[in-house]
């Protein structure tokens, strides 16, 4: 018997089947694998019955039914079972194959995979994908990189599957070598950041003005409708409606512990390799921290004092003001990511192209919005665009929301609410915005305790001098 | 010609020399070594040639100079260096020999190396030193861990050269494998940290009130003579009276780019492995990065517009404000690294005690401070004290600074003066102190797009759930 599958697909968890279902929609044979063959089996004589899938029971089996050059995509469980399925493969695969990884891999992973397989002539693609279930089903953005002479070979299944924005595809080739799960990285930490955003505005209304979820239902939707439109703003809005068992909002009865699953951490400790402030993030992954120590907190809560949250102002007013402090911090915190990649791409050479990346983010992904559609027109327009905040649109919209913000920040720190991710990216946009800060003090601290030199404001960069810091 | 050194030291860059001499100084015969042997023989007939050190020009020489079980120290660059050095001692040593490296090598490194040189009966001590060259040569702070076997064998020597706290010597063993190059780790944390609080009271009364350094350094003197007591307040005060030749403060000729080298980023990135909220040194490593952008705000200053850094509020007022947000700060960021000890011991299974490590930094160290020691006292105190800001001093301090510390945000948020540690700090007090904190909708949206299932506030932890959050 002689199949002819135009992709292979080794792991059938919910991820892994709703892509092969969105590829058989597009018209694509798959021939899929799995570890346990009764997943398999159930896919189908299920959701996958009706569809161009042909099931596999070994991997030997699975390779023999790939048309040449075969491609085998992985959506395993990221780390070390990447390494062994790939070990599994190399024996069955020739020259000029194709392996993909769709999984969360993190970058260092990809770039030592994507050379491991050159040495034997098969082709790595690392490729991050956003957009949940739903998006694997129904279109996902998705961040391809790695081998580059491999993507015309593939390109045409990964296109039609993925989620389209302004008639273009959330698919294209993001760069060499872990490029690709680098751009996922940071869409992940990211998207902490979007969602501490969030969290902050509703934390604000309902301790410091006492509204109900049913009170800010309207408020999501209403800044859905404009600059804030956004899936994540989309499905606040429909949190705020959810009712539980009781009638009471579902959302009061979830716990207060935010988990995570490590890509926001990657981002922060990549922002430290490459020396460039992602603060937003930081924070946004900080507070999740803060929020899991739940014993704790309920113990100092009954201890250490201060305002207890209530705000006095108008609320139309606060609330417009959130509005300000929710966009603007996101302008920070977006801005701080595209500087992120500014440095990866000159660190590894990778030659990212931000605006590709916005684009890529405009649909399908969890973080999608309007705001990534002004980002890619920003950085389209300008090819040279050094800082997203000092792009025409951007910087007339954080100059307009600057004082909504601002006071936001203030209102918030008087009230002892925290806002960790709105005073960090308003300190971020304060200190860019400073042609003078107080680091020369930490410079002449640093050289009067250990020497470590400083320069002077009106001699060349580069020129390190040493003084002794006694005092006449 | 048989010698009898009581310990060899590799490596007379400044650190080095002023060890030896300081050991010397203490009665103890020293063998030193140094790869360009200029540097060994200018040491012996300069600073060192009064005093009992023995010059040699190999390895070898160094190592016949040496009683038995031979004791040789590292104060060399860290990282490779320090490997290739060990490979180059290991087959003059023999089993029950002693290695102490006194560098600021990694901390996982110095696991490594205590492990690998444990198989070869060699006994290794990773070993945090602060204090700068004049630490060194007077009294550092000694933070030394790995193989405790060795600890009795030479624990004579550098108690002995270790600064005084309290009739106490700073050197008391840290735990075992990368323990002591841990804390000397999260020690210069912290001193990031304390610098970047100095500097954003230095830079609220330069832009906020318009003080020159001549109208600080009295109000630094003042603060040397309380609660802020330390070292860094010192040499600050001091660094505020020092002028240039034309006469202006040298200070203000500074360029405000500040330097790292490395350890405050392995602070954040440890506490991301830890998963513990360490937000004042993330913001003080960011702040350092950010003032390193120097002609990136030079522009960004032109174009993004905001307030100007005037403060109008009574200055007397806003200087005792200051105070009490430096001090609250400092507070903060203390119980974070704490916080971060309590949970590395954990993992690394090292049996941390946390009065020690805060008694070793009350003298020798950067961080020297009175406030070290009440520290130490709140630990020793309460042996079963889980928090620094549940201490009954600490507590009732962070209490009493809460409202100037706040007022002190507020005022430099509506001023548009960045206070990154300041505001990081309370959001985390606020948040540490918040019964109940917004990660409920991080939840309720994490498991809307990922069904990533949450907790219920009245269910034991544990059941995890998930539901439909789509509205009626």
């Amino acid at each position: 018997m002689t199949q002819h599958a135009d992709i292979g697909l080794i792991g059938l968890a919910v991820m892994g089947r709703n892509l092969v279902l969105n590829m058989a929609d597009h018209g694509f044979t798959v021939a899929v694998y799995n570890r346990s063959p009764e997943r398999t089996a159930e896919f189908l004589s299920g959701e996958a019955s009706e569809a161009p899938i042909i099931g596999t029971r070994s991997l030997e089996d699975l390779v023999d039914a790939l048309e040449r050059p075969r491609v085998v995509m992985l959506m395993i469980k990221a780390g070390q079972p990447v390494d062994d399925q790939i070990d599994a493969l190399l024996p069955l695969l020739e020259r000029g194959d194709i392996v993909v990884d769709g999984g969360n891999s993190r970058f260092t992973d990809t770039e030592r995979r994507t050379g491991r397989l050159a040495e034997f002539g098969i082709q790595f693609i690392g490729m991050g994908i956003s957009g949940g279930e739903d998006g694997a089903r129904f279109g996902p953005s998705i961040m391809p990189g790695g081998n580059i002479v491999a993507w015309p070979q593939v390109e045409s299944i990964f296109r039609s599957i993925a989620a389209e924005a302004d008639g273009e595809p959330c698919c294209e080739w993001v760069g060499p070598g872990g490029a690709g799960h680098y751009v996922k990285m940071v869409h992940n930490g990211i998207e902490y950041g979007d969602m501490q955003v969030i969290a902050e505005a509703y934390d604000l209304m309902r301790r410091g003005l006492g509204l109900t979820p049913a009170e800010m239902r309207p408020i999501f939707t209403r800044w859905n409708q404009g600059r804030l439109d956004s899936f994540l703003i989309d499905i606040t809005r429909d949190i705020m409606g959810v009712l539980d068992t009781d009638g009471a909002p579902l959302l009061d009865h979830v716990l207060d512990a935010a988990g995570q699953k490590g890509t926001g951490k990657w981002t922060v400790v990549a922002s430290m390799d490459q020396a460039m402030p992602t603060t937003l993030v930081s924070e946004a992954v900080y507070a999740r921290i803060v929020s899991a120590l739940v014993d704790e907190r309920t113990t100092a809560a009954q201890v250490l004092t201060g305002p207890t949250g209530a705000i006095q102002d108008a609320p139309d007013d606060v609330v417009a003001d959130l509005e300000d402090a929710l966009y603007a911090s996101k302008i920070v915190s977006y801005a701080q990511g595209f500087m992120l990649f500014e440095a990866a791409s000159e660190e590894y050479g990778w030659n990212l192209d931000p605006g590709t990346i916005a684009s890529l983010w405009r649909a399908g992904c969890i973080i999608r919005s309007r705001f990534l559609g002004d980002i890619t027109a920003a950085y389209r327009s300008n090819l040279e665009l050094s800082n997203l905040l000092l792009d025409g649109f951007f910087r007339d919209a954080v100059v307009a929301a600057e004082p909504g913000w601002r006071r936001t920040v203030a209102r918030a720190v008087t009230a002892g609410i925290p806002v960790p991710a709105y005073s960090s990216a308003l300190a971020f946009y304060d200190a860019y915005r400073s042609a003078r800060l107080p680091a020369n003090l930490i410079q002449a601290q640093r050289d009067s305790f250990g020497a470590h030199t400083y320069e002077r404001t009106d001699e060349p960069r580069g020129r390190f001098l040493h003084s002794d810091w006694s005092p006449e």
